[in-house]
């Protein structure tokens, strides 16, 4: 059983976005010492931490060299390259561990894994070519998605075929890269929880919310979720039964599609802290950052009870201009990344309206 | 009526102790860079900063100097010279301005100025010699406190003179400075009310907070308070009277003593956020130190309503120790500040236990 990581302490976090900026802010505010490694010179973390990096994710030696200066290591993003968050670990612990993200950075991995635990996804199958893809087909049905098995976030990476003539501009759109076909399933609702697992195997999850994507990005998040009763316990299930099998640690996020009446399917896993969770910020005592740094750090879980009831909505692009209109409101927290450009697509910022939790 | 400031644009923040640092974390939150002055090389706030720049608060050129990197300026404390503001005032808009913390540094002005406004303070003289206090002693009674006029803090400056036997010790206790004498009163408990004055003169302020002191350094705040009904809103227009009358800008904490059937005290202003105000942090959607940073960059002032009831507890000194049982604590919310030494008597956390707001 690990000492606790003692305020004063190192951390390192391989990635500088908006995930590694709130990151560093728990970490900060627990006392202890951050330190950030981005491939880019203006990263949103740098602003906010004790010291930073700027290397290639790719450059192995640059990234044992960074986690050498650290305690613990963490990240904020799953693309990060297996082979270098090894190499990290020859130096320092990082969390969460490979063997987690070696899973879930590979599509066809991932749901082998949750099959394996009896976990139901989407119906897929692998495809490296226009046979398979054929095949694959006459498995899913039509409309399927052709998904790259790698690097895919925000709807990138992705194909819709509707129809068989379809499928050689698809395997072009990927580019040829491995692949699976998801099966369309028809879902009233996409769901996520945020849970987490520490160095003892404690477990908790925030309550679970509804999710609504807008251009393949989330748009909004809302808690309580519009759903049957006992969703929150099947998907807090469903958690800490991948949790315990990656013996992860750290928070992880399971993206789920729910239907009235039928079991919930899972639909993704997000090795670190998830843009569902960042209503935690403002409607819980201990938000989804902390509990990951406290996870990390082989602190004791802090409390996902949320005082409130709340509404995120994501800053995307221009949408980063109406920080006027919502500085104004009584009832919402403003966000802001410290992004300077506002490109389509980009996460700038969002904000959260909270409003008394109903019973 | 100015622009407010827009997200992007850098705050400069004089002071980088544990209240520069969460200035500056809420200043990131709403998208700022934020650079810290201070003159120790390991400040608290530095390790949450985009940048910093170490030098004397007296070295009018190097304030000057930093200001000019700023598109506006504030302070975490009271005790920066005022030929210093002054000096960075001509680079780029400071916040509270200089008149507001002239007076304030004074005890003598402070107290003159709260009673031209009608509000009531403990009876009080100026005392440079032993004649003069001599015949203060002969209006305020003793018991009483002789108290520098400048640069006191947590009971620093301060000698209390029981019999008159203690003039010529007392005198020398405070190095022969400018001082004031200042009768006790009689009070149940000490409160406080942190407030808050935009740039075109919206004015806010949270609940009023009872606060427990042991030697003279601030150990608890309790929200709500246990007063007499209407106890907050009499707290509330004293604020407001003293920040209009200073044209303030920013967040002022005025502390106040207490007595049943009686009028309110003002025991003595800060120009600044303060620690009886940390429990905004965990029990309001929107807390002190953002809101300081809303007023002083023209943004609409933020909700100050709380969503929990909030005891906050200072850790002096060894108690941060206590990091791991607190850290376990369901209703518990640890706040660290990064300093490394827990030498006695010196701030290096906080924790805040909320609890469903009572009706």
């Amino acid at each position: 059983m690990p000492e606790p990581l003692a305020p004063g302490a190192t951390i390192g976090i391989l990635g500088g976005g908006q995930l590694g900026r709130m990151l560093a802010e728990a970490a900060a505010r627990l006392g202890f010492r951050c330190l950030v490694y981005c491939e880019k010179a203006d990263a949103p973390a740098f602003a906010v931490a004790a010291g930073h990096q700027i290397g290639g994710y790719d450059d192995t030696a640059d990234v044992a060299g960074f986690a050498a200066r650290c305690d613990i290591l963490t990240y904020e993003f799953e693309s990060i390259p297996a082979v270098s968050v090894q190499a990290a670990s020859g130096k320092t612990p990082v969390f969460p561990g490979v063997r987690a993200l070696e899973v879930i950075q590979d599509r066809l991995s991932e749901k082998d894994f949750l099959n394996s635990l009896g976990i139901a996804t989407a119906p897929y199958a692998a495809v490296s070519g226009l046979a398979d893809l054929k095949a694959a087909a006459g498995g899913t049905g039509l409309p399927a998605i052709l998904k790259t098995r790698r690097f895919g976030y925000d709807g990138k990476g992705q194909a819709r075929i509707d129809a068989s003539s379809r499928f050689r501009d698809a395997l072009d759109e990927i580019a040829g890269a491995p692949a699976i076909l998801e099966g369309f399933v028809n879902f009233e609702k996409e769901i996520s929880v945020v849970a987490m697992r520490g160095r003892t195997g404690e477990f908790g999850c925030y309550d679970i919310v509804e999710n609504r994507h807008e251009n393949h990005i989330l748009a909004e998040s809302r808690v309580p979720a519009g759903v049957r009763q006992g969703t929150g316990a099947e998907a807090a299930d469903i958690a800490r039964k991948i949790a315990a099998a990656l013996d992860y640690v750290g928070v992880l996020a399971v993206e789920l599609f729910y239907s009235p009446g039928e079991p919930l399917l899972v639909n993704e896993l997000a090795p670190r802290v998830h843009n569902s969770g960042h209503w935690t910020l403002d409607a819980c005592l201990c938000d989804q950052f902390e509990n990951h740094i406290r996870a990390i750090a082989g602190w004791p879980l802090g409390p996902t009870l949320r005082h409130s009831d709340a509404v995120m909505t994501n800053l995307i692009g221009p949408d980063a201009g109406r920080w006027r209109e919502l500085a104004a409101k009584d009832d919402v927290a403003l966000h802001l990344y410290g992004k300077r450009e506002a490109r389509p697509g980009r996460k700038m910022g969002h904000f959260t309206r909270i409003s008394p939790r109903k019973p």
